[in-house]
This record gives structure tokens, sequence and C-alpha cells, in this order.
């Protein structure tokens, strides 16, 4: 991501507006707290292949938005709904999306995905895409009500959340896709078949051959029947260290 | 698998007597039966990695012995008992111990796994190896009771079965090694956890680079802690449609 040479109107002190690569959309980071990573990038390539510009899509737990901002960006999807638990990031989102003049496409709701009835309608939604918090609440942590701690450890959003939250939004056949830590495989299928979500597709991401994942993209669907694809894997870096021609295409793709 | 030059006293008539290429192993398979193949091959290479001699195993539906003699060709392990449901297979698997001299070693026994207590001690092994049965029970099947169709389908042994075994017969702390079909992962690591038995290593098994998986094999341990490794992947052909060097190297190390 370079920085461009813009200033948004919406732009705070200390806040960066970065060039996202696609078309002329950027996004706002503030460098001393949650800034998206590759994550977001590979979510954003998986989670588009299967999109509709008719789609009606969920952004569940959108951070700095960044995720809504690459889908509409790669598909043109007509309609997101990027709920955000914590103000501060929600509110930095909302600016994002002004500064794109994708209000009427990207609608910012400050919420908790807990209750899902106060934002949403019930099954009615053609995609989900969440890229939740990684790491179990561990006991005595130093900070759990701290922005960077919200967004990294599942503090007020646990995979049985972002199951029962897909159960209730989704449409029959409605997709969620997710992005998450490789060695919580057996919780994400355990959670989601709980709710009746099926996993589909598993797309593990490998830093290196030869070395284990440390991601796993994840495509389940409501009242899917069970069976579901092991995709060939990504490997993010070559022998030398630098990233692999599909990791280049993927990024290359959203330019 | 060369054919050995060898008659085995206790060769019935139409059976070919096979060296494994393990010292001097052989295994007695019926051509118009349920001959063995890659997949218990490479269950023996996964499961033996974490095998000590001294263990006590279980070989769970032998069909014809093929992953006892393999696992005791590649770790010397001191005592196997193998169940097999089929008389007819048991029989078959007995008779190979037999010509490998091995029945101090191999234990093979004619029952029902989904009786353990009838033939095994409660938690007292600390491995078990299975290749079930890949294929769920269909409706309207041709032959349900047919032994091609019971080694196949989950007509006598399901994954449920397999996890309620494991919960009865292993050592807290103790493993089960599996190989299945990989679209069966989500029913796999639900099977097991339902059962306290934690997948702690999955390893996908690729026909070719790029292509999805088409089998897994797995690694779960008794009450252990929800943590699971994705490996690295096999690939079973080059762009030839050769064996890969990994494939090579685990039948060479079976030599």
């Amino acid at each position: 991501m370079n920085p461009t040479p813009n200033h948004s109107p919406y732009q705070k002190p200390g806040e960066r507006l970065e060039a996202l690569g696609l078309g002329d959309l950027v996004i706002l980071q503030d460098p001393t707290s949650f800034c998206f990573s590759i994550d977001a990038v590979l979510l954003a390539w998986f989670a588009s292949q299967k999109i509709n510009k008719k789609d009606h899509l969920i952004d569940l737990g959108t951070g700095t938005g960044i995720l809504s901002l690459l889908i509409y960006g790669r598909t043109g999807v007509a309609h997101i709904k990027a709920i955000e638990l914590q103000p501060k990031m929600a509110n930095m989102a909302r600016r994002s999306v002004l500064t794109n003049k994708l209000e009427d496409r990207i609608d910012i709701i400050c919420g908790d995905l807990r209750n899902p009835g106060d934002y949403f309608h019930s099954s009615s939604y053609d995609v989900i895409v969440c890229n939740p918090p990684y790491m179990p609440v561990k006991r005595g942590m130093a900070n759990p009500k701290d922005t960077l701690a919200i967004a990294r450890h599942e503090i007020a959003c646990t995979l049985e959340d972002v199951a029962r939250f897909a159960k209730m939004t989704l449409k029959d056949r409605g997709r969620i896709f997710l992005i998450h830590r490789a060695d919580r495989i057996v919780d994400i299928t355990v959670s989601l078949r709980a709710e009746g979500i099926e996993p589909k597709r598993i797309l593990p991401v490998h830093p290196y051959m030869g070395k284990p994942a440390n991601l796993i993209l994840v495509e389940a669907m409501k009242k899917g029947r069970p069976q579901c694809k092991m995709e060939s894997p990504l490997f993010v870096y070559d022998q030398n260290g630098q990233y692999t021609d599909t990791i280049n295409a993927i990024y290359t793709e959203s330019k």
C-alpha cells in the first residue's frame, strides 16, 4: 500500500491516508492502533470470487472498514452493512467511507453483533465476511477493554457469536467467508456446524512451502450439505523471502 | 509392491503373496476383493513418526492386516491388537501374520468394534490406527452385506463409532491416527471432539499441486488441548504424473 498524496477532509490528526490500489480507493489508518494486513487482502480475494453485484452483504466486525472497501473495489457490490463494536473504530471507518464518497454503498453501524436483531433483518443477507479476533480470552489480560485487545481477543466476539449471527441473518444457502488462525480449525468447524452453517471450502495459507499453515480461509453455507472441499493451499513467501507469484497476483488483481 | 517368489503354507487358491518392501514382510491379497493402496502406506508413515516400540497399539478395522504389518515393519512395535468384523478378511489377515511368524506381535481379533468392551481393556492403549470406510451409507445400496461394501461404506463403522471406540480404549493423552476422504473433514473434527478426542494435526494429501486434497491424515489425542496444527500438505504426483520425491521417500523409507 502506497501513501496517497491527497488529504481527506475527514482525516484527524495522527491518521494516515493510504491508497488501496483499487481504483481511487483510500483508507484512513491510525498507526498507533489496528492497521490492516495481508489477512484482509486474502479474505477479500477469497470472498469476492463468489460475490455478485446485487448481493446484500454484511461485514462483521469491520474495524477500520478495510474489508468493505476492498470487496466494494473488487466487486462493485451494491449493498454493504458493516458493523463495528468500538465507537472510535466505527467513526474512523465511517470517515473512510465518506472520503471515498461511498456512503450510499457502505453503511457503517456502531453496534454489538451479539444483538443482530437490533440492526439486521433475519434471513435476509446473501453474504457475510468476517475477520474475527484470533485469540481466545486469557485470564489476567492486561487491558481487556483496550481497542487492540478487543480486535485481537475473543472478548466481544467468539466463534459461537459469529455462527449464531450467521444463522440469524443469512438467507438459506447464504454464505459466510472467514479468515482465522489455522490452529483454530476444529473450533471453527465445530462452532459453525453447531448452528447449521456448514463449512464448504477450507483454504490453508502457509508462510512458506514445507511449513504448517498459519491462516485458513473458510467458506460456509447456511443449511449447506455436509461436504467440504480442502482447497489447494496458498504459500505466501518463496524460498528467497519474496511474495510468491500467487500472492503477487492477488495483490495485482486488486489494482 | 513386487510379487514375492515364495509361497506361504497358509495361502489359499486365488490368493497372491506380495512383498511389502519392509525387511522380509509379505501379505496375502485376494485380487478379487479388497487390496491395499497408497492410503495404508501414508497412514503407516504418518502414525509411525509418533509410535514407540513399547506402545500398546490397536489397528481398528484391519482388513487384510496391512496397517499392522507396515507399522510393525517401520517401528518394531511390541503389541498390536487388530480387530476386523468380517470373518473372511480376519482369517486372511491372520494367515498373513502366521506367514510372517508374527503371531506373538500381532493378534488378529474377529469382532465388532462397536462392542469394544468384549475385546479390549478400557483406557489402556497408547495408539489406535484406523483407515475407516470412506463413504456414508446410501439408500438402496446394491449389496450392503458385501465384503467390499462393508470395507468402503459406513455400514458397520461410522466416524461416531470410531470416536467412541477411541474414548473407551485409549489412555489419557493416547493418540488415534486416521486417514480419510478430505471432504469429510468437518464430520471428522466434529465426531472426534464430541467424544473428547481432540484433533491435533491435520495433513492434507493432494493428487497434484493446484488440485484440492482428496485425502487427509489426522492425529487426535484423548483429552488433548484444543489446538490443531495444519501441516504442510503432501502432493502425490508431479506434473509428469510421476510420484513426487516426497512420496518416493515415504515408499523408500519402508524398505
